[in-house]
């Protein structure tokens, strides 16, 4: 028996001819929606601007999940792999009224339909992608990889949710979308919602085939199998027989979700019987229902329908003889009344209120974000009876309170990390929670448990795209990583940064949880992984986003880890980049001078200086090593040059550097000047490449004045003092520096920089005697024995 | 019957002992390296910085692929995944010489042991990883995800070549690694070499189980069909019942091998016949034949084997007591002389000069190098009757030129793009070549063919990754990317760029030819894709690595690109990134005006300016569009200013901007002056983010004179003109900014201010209501009824 009606299936073509009728109206027209006079040459828009060969393929799959929505009355969400098929998912939003809701004066009328047409890829209208603007949309989709594994982030903890993936098969060929098939693997049926993968073979890319829309079909099926799925096949080109076999299979596929999830949730499952998720392969034709053929060449079917298949729309009379016929063939004086609106018959088959998938909240995360709750950060600090004489491991501090965060919130807060979470010393969140894990369990694993909220998987590609898809439908997560790798998502960061840019100005889109990043294992503490592993710069990445989204912290020690994670967890819609240390190292600031010095993000610290006036010279610093080597520095300094007056400023908040035209956290210059002075040497010790500094401060009157160290991308598998001593950022060099800088400092001066150069010189012999660091280095503590410790 | 006899076995154990053996001295010992006395505390290195726990599975297929190459002859290479495993990749050119070979200092003797084990992560030693100092390696190995694509760069146009390929089961989590599978649909059975991946699944990660190790194995082999192999499992963790299996599997498959290529290259093969090349799956277990327990906790076949399996040998006598255990349970007096050298009858196992993969010229590609036959560029020229009159596609023109260079290289050059040569406007190259492409071809294929030289598959990742394979093994090639997404590749380049700098200090090491970027489709004509595609921070991500190894150029127009071009494949050893249009724009500089431009990288546009002398303004331009726009605003400050003097200054090389102490193409103080002024203003269009103009010059006398315009992060679909004007670096913007930066212009300059604010607005208005940038705009040429055209 057919799963479809006639009725029905007439129905729902119906829904899907109005779909794709909008879609070409988008791409196409300027005026005329409803073609109620002859297509003119300026009812067609100047310069055509939109993707038109993914588009029936994505309408068809929505106009199919109503039906499914309807008939069992699931909460669902579409993500949109092809993002570039914008023009399908603005049609489906306006069709079920969201789009009228949001944007009062796109209107489901005549009039609506011209400006829905017109602003599609127009000047001061909307992108040509599912961009923020677009209702229910979660993913842009311009940057190709990321469907599945923002998909599975937003069923997370979402248990009563089905997101549907639609998976473009260029988009496939991407390697973050290869490895994201494995993410069934880390979701809990019993607590996650369910991911529903529809692969979309049309077969083309921009110009070429695709690689498995051309393997054999037994391959793709072995390739899914492999993946963890049961593959449900749809294919033709026929549309009454596809609708009806993507409806049995859609509906099968959804039997199936119920079943395991059913399954799971009544206790009948065990942990390791990993199910074999449904999923659909559909392969329909490129640009399907669009011209057949435009100018003796075949174009529905192939890459050549991929952007717009008649391009001369406005100068060529044939093309527009074409682009009518095309519309006609839609039948919309069947679709729409006269006065525009969809007709009753079809507009009844929209779901409704929340269950349109235009209007999910899940998809406008902010509007269902609950606050995390917060232990007190200040319960965990780290006693600190004098500045700089004790240590500690500051990610491992910071462990304990991710534990007690995890603890509070456990359906709203996830940690992910690629295979880091214990190597970065955080291993107290075990104590509460394990690492998600549905596949096979044995004994001795260590903390693996299906409903684990720690997300592990050795790609940062999928921890970063599952994070972004649990923040985007409104929770709260960390992402923990090697600081080296973080590289690896450069280009997502990119993306995520982009749409919280472009949301600030959306009002309906409501602030969601902040994207939170702590680096460690960082580039001056690779000791036995080397040159590979030592890379600052996604700082100088982040900071090419725009000002008002990114925020870069580099707290020195454990309380003020702390403190700025506190900070960044509470915050919304920005991306903060915690870089700090996991080895054991010196404890500066208790906790209250901590929270002063956070809040303020830059400060003098009096403490480590001789002069509560004008100095002599700064010691800036910035980063965990870096203040070390300062303090060193400037401890010798006060021992062998007591006549220099020496400020130490240390800069928690690196925005804070910039200029306040240039950085909402950015100082004044009045503020600037009090710090570093208007004429003094700054010897700057930072922890990255040492030219971000002169890029924040250029601005600023005593620029010229700075003078930088920091990572000049030396290094390999070498002890922690010599990583500092290849890029001249040891307490020597940083002295020598001072030397330098500082006028007329007559001969006593000119003997301690040889001093200097000679410790330099000694450090190394020693090191590569022994194979570690001298201990009068590397055991350092602040004013041990040099009469410099706090009076 | 066994494949090995009863001896062959046990001389390979044997082997396989000395290599296990070498490898835990390395990671352990600085002294007593054949335990000829006791252990004592001090023969131990103080810090432990290695990993044991891939490294016997690693010596394991080593010793195995040498018996292959023995009986074979075959020509063979090892592209080793988990890279950390140094130590056995290390044993391995010591133990067949190669190691002696290269550093003479490292002798097969007592004395050479002890120094190879010292060296070893220690400080002025050599790094942990299979590093460029490593002989036999192209693949450091410490950023996982790249292995099997690495191997298939290696293998293209190699047809003799075989490529073992080791994949750890960590690595197999990240997405470039899954999608580097399907690389075999890519490879031409005739013409290139074969690649054999072994996925080794040792069962962990750093601290968790991997994916693949956990799933059933019947999925496993699922999806190796799936993405095209043949999979032969190996597994075991019998040492004796290993060897059996390893050998007769290793046998299958390198006839299988054989057999494919055969059939390929006597024709008898049709180009849709893609074969199903065979794979190893090795099950082995993780730190296999080391400590079985440490402390009470199991750690052989465990993640805790993963670095050192005894952390306290130096201070805890029964970690150290166990070491020797662990060492001696490899019989080294059987292995070893009196003196130290491998016995005879193992060091008879290897293979012999170049057979040997340690020795193997095809990973010191630069041995192998033959230089490209250019065609003279000068050929492609386009006419330039006048400055800036005519018009051109820059990259349209470059097709050519490439098409003949592909021509005249048949096996030593290829183009990589993620299926955008044609969208690149590229696609004169399919006049002479195809698609590489060797999956299932049907008719109205545009160019697919299985030998073609144009590398297209939809994933950043492989284009760099077999680009990177090909050049380490000595041959040329060109990336063309979209701008915005080759950010995908960021941490690529970062491992691509510290591998050059780094070989530049290896003397056996032979300079490789350079990284070729050319990215279009760039952030100012992004038209039709808006926001999510315009990014061009690939830049400021590529002048973080060291200066001696990175060239950023921004050729404004047809001729400067074919120059660039032609200078960048020519060169070795760097990484060139060149930006350009390949929308049609203005053609600024004849053929020799072109040449002399790019070879001095920058210099003043006479044509362009009112001066010969010292100007009042100059405005500088890098980049197509900046360019456009600054000469467009030079011809309104010269039509409605004329008393101002004004000098162009356009960039090609961007390298130049910086202090010659910075950067080898760097400008002197006197010569940077000399084109900037002193102290007159500087306003800079500039084609990325503006802040890297003042990183790169702030060093400069006249820095704080530079005002730079540039992209700020503001963008979406629109227009061309619209977007310039969102980022204030149109024509109108750029003479508001002369006008309020040269000092007591009068109030004629107020009033063109005004009038320039108003055709801002004048433009957006005509934007917004025609959907196209007004034609005067757009339309604009250098001269036209202004009265400035050349004289």
């Amino acid at each position: 028996m057919a799963t479809l009606s006639k009725k029905e299936l007439s129905l729902i073509d119906a829904y899907w001819r109005a779909a794709n009728y909008l879609s070409v109206g988008q791409i196409y027209l300027l005026d005329n929606p409803l073609l109620e006079e002859p297509l003119a040459a300026d009812h067609v828009k100047p310069r055509l601007l939109g993707h038109w060969g993914t588009t029936p393929g994505l309408n068809l799959l929505y106009v199919h999940m109503n039906r499914a929505i309807r008939a069992r009355d699931l909460d669902a969400i579409y993500v949109t792999g092809p993002g570039h098929g914008g023009p399908g998912l603005v049609a489906n939003a306006y069709l079920e009224g969201t789009y009228s809701e949001v944007y009062s004066d796109i209107s489901r009328d005549t009039d609506g339909l011209r400006r829905l047409f017109r602003q599609f890829s127009f000047p001061g209208g909307i992108p040509s992608h599912v961009a923020p603007e677009t209702p229910g949309s979660i993913h842009e989709g311009g940057e190709l990889g990321y469907a599945l594994v923002h998909a599975f982030g937003a069923a997370f903890d979402n248990p009563d949710l089905t997101v549907l993936a639609v998976v473009g098969d260029g988009e496939a060929e991407t390697g973050p979308l290869a490895a994201s098939w494995h993410s069934g693997k880390f979701l809990d049926p019993e607590r996650d919602g369910a991911v529903l993968p529809v692969l979309h073979l049309n077969g083309y890319k921009i110009a070429n085939p695709t690689v498995l829309a051309r393997i054999p079909e037994e391959q793709l099926a072995d390739l899914m199998r492999g993946y963890g799925y049961d593959p449900h096949f749809v294919s033709g080109d026929d549309p009454a027989d596809v609708h009806e076999q993507l409806a049995t299979e859609l509906d099968a596929c959804l039997d199936r979700i119920a079943e395991i999830q059913q399954t799971a949730r009544t206790g009948k499952k065990k942990p390791a019987d990993a199910p074999a998720w449904p999923m659909i392969v559909l392969r329909t034709p490129k640009g399907w229902t669009g011209p057949a053929e435009v100018d003796g060449q075949q174009v529905e079917g192939t890459f050549r329908s991929h952007q717009v298949p008649l391009a001369e729309t406005r100068t060529n009379a044939d093309h527009r003889k074409q682009l009518k016929k095309w519309l006609k063939s839609y039948r919309p004086e069947e679709l729409f009344t006269d006065e525009g609106a969809l007709v009753p018959e079809l507009a009844a088959l929209a779901p409704e209120g929340v269950r349109r998938m235009s209007a999910n909240p899940v998809a406008n995360g902010g509007q269902l974000t609950r606050e995390l709750r917060m232990p007190d950060f200040t319960a965990y600090a780290v006693d600190v009876p004098d500045h700089g004489t004790t240590s500690s491991e500051a990610t491992k501090v910071l462990g304990e309170f991710l534990r007690d965060i995890i603890k509070a919130n456990p359906d709203n807060f996830r940690l992910f990390g690629p295979d880091e979470v214990a190597s970065n010393r955080l291993s107290k969140v075990f104590e509460t929670t394990d690492r998600a894990w549905s596949a096979e369990i044995i004994p001795g694993d260590d903390h693996l448990a299906p409903d684990g909220r720690v997300m592990e998987v050795l790609s940062e590609h999928l921890c970063q795209g599952w994070l972004e898809g649990y923040l985007l439908t409104g929770r709260h997560g960390l992402f923990t990583c090697y600081e080296a790798f973080i590289h690896i998502i450069d280009s997502m960061l990119n993306q995520h940064a982009k749409w919280l840019k472009t949301t600030r100005d959306i009002p309906w889109r409501r602030p969601i949880p902040s994207l939170n990043y702590l680096l460690t294992s960082h580039v001056w503490r690779q000791d036995h992984n080397g040159f590979s592993h030592q890379d600052p710069g996604f700082i100088d990445h982040v900071v090419n986003k725009k000002a008002e989204v990114v925020r870069v912290y580099l707290p020195p020690d454990a309380n003020t880890l702390l403190s700025v994670t506190d900070h960044c967890l509470r915050s919304r819609d920005y991306v903060n980049v915690i870089v700090a240390g996991k080895q054991k190292a010196l404890n500066y600031l208790p906790m209250d001078e901590a929270i002063a010095h956070c809040s303020r993000g830059i400060g003098i610290w009096d403490w480590a200086g001789n002069t509560d006036g004008e100095p002599d010279v700064v010691m800036a610093c910035a980063g965990d090593i870096p203040t070390l080597e300062t303090l060193a520095a400037v401890e010798l300094l006060r021992e062998h040059l007591p006549q220099i007056k020496v400020r130490v400023v240390n800069v928690v908040d690196l925005m804070r550097l910039q200029d306040d035209r240039e950085h909402p956290h950015g100082l004044t210059s009045r503020d600037f000047d009090a710090l570093f002075t208007k004429d003094k040497p700054v010897i700057f010790a930072y922890h990255g490449y040492p030219w971000l500094i002169h890029r924040l401060t250029y601005r600023h009157t005593n620029h010229d004045n700075f003078h930088v160290r920091g990572y000049k991308e030396e290094g390999t598998t070498t002890t922690p003092f010599d990583m500092v001593m290849l890029n001249d950022l040891d307490r020597f060099h940083l002295l020598m520096d001072v030397i330098d800088r500082v006028p007329s400092l007559g001969s006593s001066a000119a003997n301690l920089r040889q001093q200097m150069g000679d410790a330099r010189l000694a450090a190394r012999r020693y090191t590569r005697e022994h194979g570690e660091d001298d201990p009068q280095i590397s055991d350092w503590t602040w004013g041990a024995g040099h009469g410099t410790a706090d009076d």
